[in-house]
C-alpha cells in the first residue's frame, strides 16, 4: 500500500521540510534583531516574521488531513498538486508576512482556496464512498459507463 | 483499505473544518476590536477568544493521532463517536472561553475524558495487537470464544 | 495493515500522552506562579516553561509526519526507536528549558539530529519507491543481491 500513496508521502514531507525551514527563519530573526527566547515580542519585524510561522504552525494539521483525505478518497495526483500549491502559497505568504503586514494577503487567500478545494476533494470522496458502502451506488463507475 | 476507515476519515475532515471556523472566529474578533496583525494583544475579550483558538490548535494533532490509533487498532465507530464528542467539548469549550475564563472549563473537562478515552482505546488496541503477534494471544478472540 | 505499523502507532501514542503531559505541566506552573489563563506573560520560569511547550508543539505534527513516513517507507523499526530518541530529546528540552534558558540547548540539538535523520530515511524510502515504480530499478533488491 505504501507505494500506492507515495505522491502525498513526497508531498507531506517536503512541506515538513518547509516547516522546519520556517522555524529555522525565525530563529534567525531572533538572532538578527538579539532576542533571546522565551522572549516572543521585539521590533515589528520580528513579530511579522514570529506570526508568520506561527499562522503555518496552526494551519499545518489541517493541510496534513485534509491533504491526505483528498488524496486517499478523491485522486492522489490532484492533491499532491494541491499540496504543492499550498506550499507554494505558503513561501508566499511567510516571505510577504516578515516585510509587511499588507504583503501576507496573497498569500493567505492562495491558502484558503487551496484548502477549500483540499475539502471539497476530500468530502466528495468520502461521500461517494459511503453511497458506495451503504447504499451501493458509485458515482464515479455510473459517470464511466455514461461516457 | 480508504473504505475501512471512512468514519475516521469523515470525522477527521470534519475537525479540520472546525478548526478552520476557530481561526476565522479569531479573524472576526481582531476586525471587531480593531487588532491588526501581528498583535496578539488587547481587550479581554479578545484575548480570550485568541487563547482559546490557541489551546485548540496545541491539542489537535494529539486528537487526531489518538482518534485514527484507537479507530485503527480498537474500534473505528466508538472512536469516530468519541471523536464527535470531542468536537462538540471544543465547541463548547471555544465559545464559553470567549464568554468568560470560568466558562472554558465544562468543555475543557469534557476534553479531557474524551482524550483520556481514545487513549485508553489506543492502548488497549496495540497492546492485543502485540499480544496477538509475538504471542499469539488475541484476547478479542478469547473473550468470543467464551461467549 | 494495522498489525504491520504497529511500532509506529505505539510511538505515536506515547508522543500524543508526552505532549499532554507537557501541557498539564503548564497548567501547574500557571497555579504555581499564579497566572490565570488568558494570560501568557510572567515570571521568566513561567515563560520559559510555556515557550518550551509551545516548541514542542511547533515540532509535534511535524515529528509525526517524518515518523510515519521513515517507518513507512523506510523501516519501521529504524524510524520507531528514532521516535523515541526524540521524545526522550523533548524531555530534556522541555526540563532544561524550565531550569534555564541555555538548560534547552541539549534537548534541542538532540532534537534536530533525529529530525533530520527521520527526514533522511524518509526521503531515501520514497525515492527508492519512485525508482522501484517508475524505473523497475529496486535499490534494497540489487543490494540484497549484491551480497
Amino acid at each position: 500500500m505504501a507505494g500506492d500513496l507515495i505522491w502525498l508521502a513526497a508531498v507531506s514531507l517536503l512541506s515538513a521540510c518547509q516547516q522546519c525551514h520556517f522555524a529555522w527563519l525565525v530563529g534567525r530573526s531572533r538572532l538578527k534583531h538579539k532576542i533571546m527566547p522565551p522572549a516572543v515580542s521585539g521590533p515589528p519585524e520580528f513579530e511579522r516574521t514570529f506570526r508568520a510561522q506561527q499562522n503555518c504552525v496552526e494551519f499545518y494539521p489541517i493541510f496534513v488531513v485534509t491533504l491526505w483525505i483528498a488524496g486517499w478518497f478523491f485522486n492522489q495526483e490532484i492533491a499532491a498538486i494541491g499540496g504543492l500549491i499550498y506550499m507554494f502559497a505558503r513561501h508566499k505568504y511567510f516571505h510577504g508576512y516578515a516585510e509587511s503586514v499588507k504583503g501576507r494577503l496573497t498569500g493567505f487567500y492562495l491558502n484558503l482556496v487551496v484548502l477549500m478545494f483540499l475539502i471539497a476533494l476530500g468530502t466528495t470522496g468520502i461521500v461517494n464512498s459511503f453511497l458506495d458502502e451503504y447504499l451501493d451506488f458509485n458515482i464515479g463507475k455510473k459517470l464511466r459507463k455514461l461516457i
